[in-house]
């Protein structure tokens, strides 16, 4: 079959992205990989599929695959770049769409032109709905990796992520600790890390260490997160920036019971035809 | 400007390959940079530009630009995929046709659908043409890196290629010793770096550290420099089967005086349009 898609970019996190409505697709995890792979294939961090909505209040159903074919329910960089997609296909004309996801619903809204907005959802505080092994829910956890007590703040966005606070985002331990937290007992789905310096109560720098993925350039789930754990702290303020190795985020959170708002750009680089 | 390119791969060296003869192209090193990057752009190893010939009895200009922007002279991989570009996509009907590079005239012979055959032309021997600062040419040169004597074999193949022998190819010290050589002041051009085990007379296993580049899944010319090594000190046969880490390749080569031919697969991957 002959796929048509677009290669796509939110802060350097690109994406095949595939329109499912008006074409048959339906791939198989050995085809993702192919797509996926940079040397053989066209190359993505997440492949992303545009379907037709589950939901009677949704406009469509948002897919994420990861490199290695399995499918995830989050990906903050994706839906904006999905969002975009949808409205420069014109697939859609609505200023805010609804998307269905594994995850839940996530609501999506363009900002002008160049930033779009995503409704990143409640964030979750519970251990076991993050899911981790912990008896009761903390504003800091503590464990004990190789001679090291780790400190860290977790939280899930849809999917678990681990916040790690250091003095300086350079000299972090991200290479060791990333990988040794992410696959901790503790996290029974693994675990996202991020490793946040604080550079004042309206502004943070951001690396985080994704669950499969090693380091990445840019991570919004763990943006938001990131965000949540210092407003929870009270070290950041309700606007924050994040500055990630692959841009800026701007992330919003009120608190409690709120939704997280990400804001940030989405880029269409080039449009594709592979047969498969 | 809206520029039309083929991705394409041999061994899993990915080239984005530009027909320059029908559209009108001319890419600054910025927007090289731009397309090779695999985030922000397209993504590739290297990109090739078919243009109109220079010579009288030439079809085209192989043109090769790496990622970083810069020209280089030879990509045998690219002289693959060039082949195969020019045919799919109908600029000749050829079964042989001769491009011109900057490092000469290149003959390109199509073998049956799946292999093509490239002349690598004849390789050059003296110490001034590879170029290595030596006083006198020799089947083996030795030098210091750190501790280390390196013993090993330089022949240019339009570019400059040490070649070392190894006993196992998956523990040799490529990571070191690559950039070390490649770098090293005798090489005033740098040097490319193959680590050759040899299994029979007629196979061996090639892993190569390219000037530029790092490791690289397949360096058709360094496949070449490393059985002209192998030939002139009588450990190959004039057939070889060379494994690379992307694939295989068959190198054949007559001795002095004659050219390198060399066989192996050109893959189409998907077609793109980029607005640069």
């Amino acid at each position: 079959m002959l796929i048509e898609f677009t290669k796509m970019q939110g802060l350097g996190n690109d994406f095949i992205v595939i329109d499912a409505v008006n074409q048959a697709v339906e791939l198989t995890p050995e085809q993702i990989r192919f797509l996926a792979d940079r040397h053989f294939g066209v190359g993505c961090d997440q492949l992303l599929m545009v379907e037709k909505p589950v939901s009677n209040n949704a406009d469509f159903k948002y897919r994420i695959f990861n490199a290695d074919g399995g499918e995830v329910a989050q990906c903050g960089n994706g839906a904006r770049c999905f969002a975009r997609f949808v409205r420069d296909k014109k697939l859609s004309h609505k200023d805010q769409i609804i998307v269905d996801t594994d995850a839940g619903q996530l609501l999506l809204r363009f900002d002008g032109e160049e930033s779009i907005t995503v409704n990143m959802g409640v964030p979750r505080h519970a251990p076991e709905q993050i899911p981790l092994l912990m008896d009761a829910e903390a504003l800091e956890y503590s464990v004990a990796l190789g001679a090291e007590k780790i400190e860290f703040y977790a939280v899930s966005m849809g999917n678990p992520h681990a916040v790690i606070r250091v003095q300086d985002i350079d000299t972090a331990s991200l290479e060791t600790l990333g990988p040794q937290l992410e696959s901790h007992k503790i996290f029974p789905q693994r675990v996202n890390v991020g490793f946040m310096q604080i550079l004042s109560r309206k502004q943070i720098n951001l690396r985080v260490y994704e669950r499969g993925a090693a380091e990445t350039l840019a991570c919004g789930s763990g943006a938001c997160a990131a965000v949540v754990a210092g407003i929870e702290q009270n070290l950041l303020d309700n606007i924050v920036r994040v500055n990630l190795p692959g841009g800026e985020l701007t992330i919003e959170w009120l608190g409690r019971g709120h939704p997280v708002f990400m804001s940030g750009p989405a880029v269409s680089v080039y449009e594709g035809q592979i047969q498969l």
